[in-house]
C-alpha cells in the first residue's frame, strides 16, 4: 500500500497558501521516498515557488495539475458546493473519490470542505453526520476529540456515532484494542444532572453500547490531562476546546518573548529557557498537531489548520499518509456497518 | 468603604476545603490590615487547622461562625435549596444578604451556590440569567469572559444581558470607559452565517444596542491572544473554553517536569527553565487568575476554582475584596436598570 501512496494537495488554502504548501511538498518527498504527491493549483505560480526552493526544480514524484478556481475563506458551503466544483479544493476531493489519490489534503475553509466532502466523496452508508477529528495531546499520550467544528446541534444519536468513529480512529492512531479505548462526552461537570438533555440522553445511547467503553462526563481540562482515550462532544464544543487550548499556549509564547527583552541575566538564561520552552510548547501546541479527519465520509480528508505554517502543513501531510496507509475512512465505514447490523439483529 | 471590609469565607468547598482556605484567610489579613473575615465552618476542625499555622493563634480579625452542615459535591441545585439552608454556604451568603459582609468567597460546588444565591440574595430588578464571569489574561491585559457555566442553553436575549454585565465588570477591573469596551461573542468562526441560530440572533441584538460596542463573533483563540474586552457566551461554551485553557496549560507543566528529568545538562537548564516557565504560567494560568463573578445577584459571590490551593484561595479572596471595595453587584444592578428605562423610553 505504502509504496503506491499519492496524496492529492489543494496548494490554496490557508493564510499562507501555497507559500506553506510547496515547501512541505518538498519536504514531505524527501522524508518519504516511495511517495507521490498531485498538488492542485495555478501551475505558473507553484511552479515560481519551487524555484525559490534550495533545490530549484519540480521533484520527479510530484504532479502539478493546473486548477485557476479558488475557494476563497467568505465562501459559504453552498456556494462552495454550487460554485465551486473546479476549485482546487474540488478537484483535490475528486482524486480521492476516483481512487487515483488515497487521501487529500487542505488548509482551506473548513465549512466548504465539509460541503465538498459530502458532495464529491459522499458519506459513508449509515452515518449521519461526518464530523471533524483529531488528536490532541494529553497526559497519557493522546487523545481523539470529535467533533471539532463540523456540526452545530448534535443530537444523542449523532453523539453515539462519533463515538464508533472515533474509537476506530484512536485504535488506528494508537494500536490500543478497541474494547480498551475508554470513551467520555464532554460536559460542564461529572455529575450526571449536569449539561444539556441531548448530552445526559446521549450518555443514556453509550452506556447501552456493549461495543463502546463508555466511562462517563469529562470536562475541558481532562480532555489534556485525563485518562480518556476518546472525548465526543458537539462540534461547538469541541471548536471552542481546541481554538481556546490553542489560544493560551500562544499567549504563553508571547508573555515569553516579553520577559526575555528584560536585564541581561534573565536574557541569557531566558534564551536557554525559551529554547527548551519551544521544545515544551512543540509537544503540547494542539497547532502543531495539526490535521483533523473529516470522519464519516467516503474518502480520507485531512483538513490543516488554516494558520498553518510550511511545518504545520508537513504534519498535516504526515496525518493524511497515516490515514491512508491504514485506510481510515475505509475501517470507519466497516465499523459503522457492523454496528448497523448488530443493532438490526437487536431490534430483529 | 475599604476601611470596613468584611468577606464571608466559606470554609468547607473545594477539594482541600479547610486545608486551603485557613492559611488563605491568615495571608489575607496579613497583607490587609484594615480587612475583617467571617468564616464559616466546623469551629473545633478549624481551630485545629490554625494551630498548625506558622503563628498558632486566631487572628484578632477574624470570627469563626460555628457550622457544621456542608454542601457535598454530589449535591444537586435542588437539594441545596431544599435541604443545605444551614449549610456553611447558605449562611456565608446570608452575611451578604443581611449587610453584615460586603462579599462572599467560596471554592464550593457550583451548581448549589448558583441556585442558593438566587435563593437566599435574590436576582438582581430585571436580570433573565446571573451569570459566573471572570476576568482571564489576553495579549493586551485581560478579557471579561461570561458565562463560565452557571447557565445552559441560553437565548439571545439573556446574551445581551451578559454582554451589559461583562461590560460593567470590565470597566471596573480595568478603568476603560465603557463604550471603549469591545464585546464580542464567541462562535466557530468569523463569518455571519457560523453557529447556533440563538448566537446569530444574538449578534443581531448586541449591534442593535447603542451602549453595547459590538465587534462581532470571536473564535476560542482570540479569548487569549485577541484584542476584544469581553467575550459573551453559552455556559456550556465559556466552561468548556476556560477548562480547556487550564488543562492544555497543566499539561505543559507535566511534560515540562518529564524532560526535567532526563541528563545533566538539560537538568541543569530545565530547572531554570522551569522556574521560568512557573513564572510564565502564573500569568497564563487561568486557573492563577482565581475567582469567577456570579454577576446578576443582589451581592458580591465569588466562586474560587475547585481545586484551589491555598495561593489560589487567597487569589480568589483578592477577587472579592476587588469587587467589594467597588461594589460590583450595585453597580451591575445600576447598569441594567438604567438599560431597561432605556429599553422603556425606546418602546414608548
Amino acid at each position: 500500500m505504502s509504496s503506491q501512496l499519492r496524496l492529492a494537495v489543494d496548494a490554496m488554502g490557508g493564510d499562507l497558501g501555497p507559500r506553506s504548501v510547496v515547501p512541505a511538498c518538498v519536504r514531505f518527498l524527501q522524508n518519504f521516498p516511495a511517495a507521490q504527491l498531485k498538488l492542485f493549483g495555478p501551475r505558473a505560480q507553484l511552479e515560481a515557488l519551487f524555484l525559490e526552493q534550495r533545490h530549484p526544480r519540480i521533484p520527479d514524484r510530484l504532479e502539478i495539475v493546473d486548477c485557476e478556481q479558488v475557494v476563497t475563506q467568505e465562501c459559504n458551503p453552498l456556494q462552495a458546493v454550487r460554485h465551486k466544483r473546479d476549485s482546487t479544493m474540488a478537484e483535490a476531493l475528486r482524486a480521492v473519490a476516483e481512487g487515483d489519490a488515497q487521501a487529500m489534503v487542505t488548509s482551506g475553509n473548513t465549512g466548504a470542505l465539509l460541503a465538498l466532502s459530502r458532495s464529491v466523496l459522499g458519506n459513508i452508508e449509515g452515518v449521519r453526520k461526518p464530523a471533524l477529528g483529531k488528536s490532541v495531546p494529553s497526559g497519557h499520550g493522546s487523545c481523539y476529540l470529535l467533533d471539532l467544528g463540523a456540526n452545530v446541534g448534535c443530537n444523542a444519536e449523532d453523539l453515539l456515532q462519533f463515538a464508533r468513529m472515533g474509537i476506530e480512529a484512536q485504535h488506528l492512531h494508537t494500536g490500543t484494542p478497541r474494547a480498551d479505548i475508554e470513551v467520555a462526552l464532554l460536559n460542564i461537570g461529572a455529575e450526571a444532572h449536569k449539561g444539556t438533555a441531548e448530552i445526559r440522553r446521549a450518555a443514556e445511547l453509550l452506556e447501552a453500547d456493549p461495543e463502546v467503553n463508555y466511562v462517563g462526563f469529562v470536562e475541558g481540562h481532562d480532555i489534556f490531562t485525563g485518562a480518556v482515550d476518546v472525548v465526543v462532544c458537539d462540534g461547538l464544543m469541541g471548536n471552542v476546546a481546541m481554538k481556546s487550548a490553542e489560544g493560551v499556549i500562544r499567549l504563553m509564547g508571547q508573555k515569553a518573548f516579553t520577559i526575555e527583552k528584560k536585564g541581561c541575566f534573565k536574557r541569557f538564561f531566558g534564551q536557554l529557557a525559551i529554547k527548551l520552552l519551544r521544545k515544551w510548547r512543540t509537544q503540547v501546541e494542539p497547532a502543531r498537531y495539526n490535521g483533523a479527519s473529516f470522519v464519516g465520509v467516503k474518502g480520507n480528508v485531512i483538513k490543516s489548520h488554516g494558520g498553518a505554517s510550511s511545518e504545520a502543513f508537513y504534519r498535516a501531510m504526515v496525518t493524511a499518509k497515516e490515514c491512508a496507509d491504514a485506510n481510515l475512512a475505509a475501517r470507519v465505514g466497516a465499523a459503522l456497518v457492523q454496528a448497523g447490523e448488530r443493532n438490526s439483529r437487536a431490534i430483529g
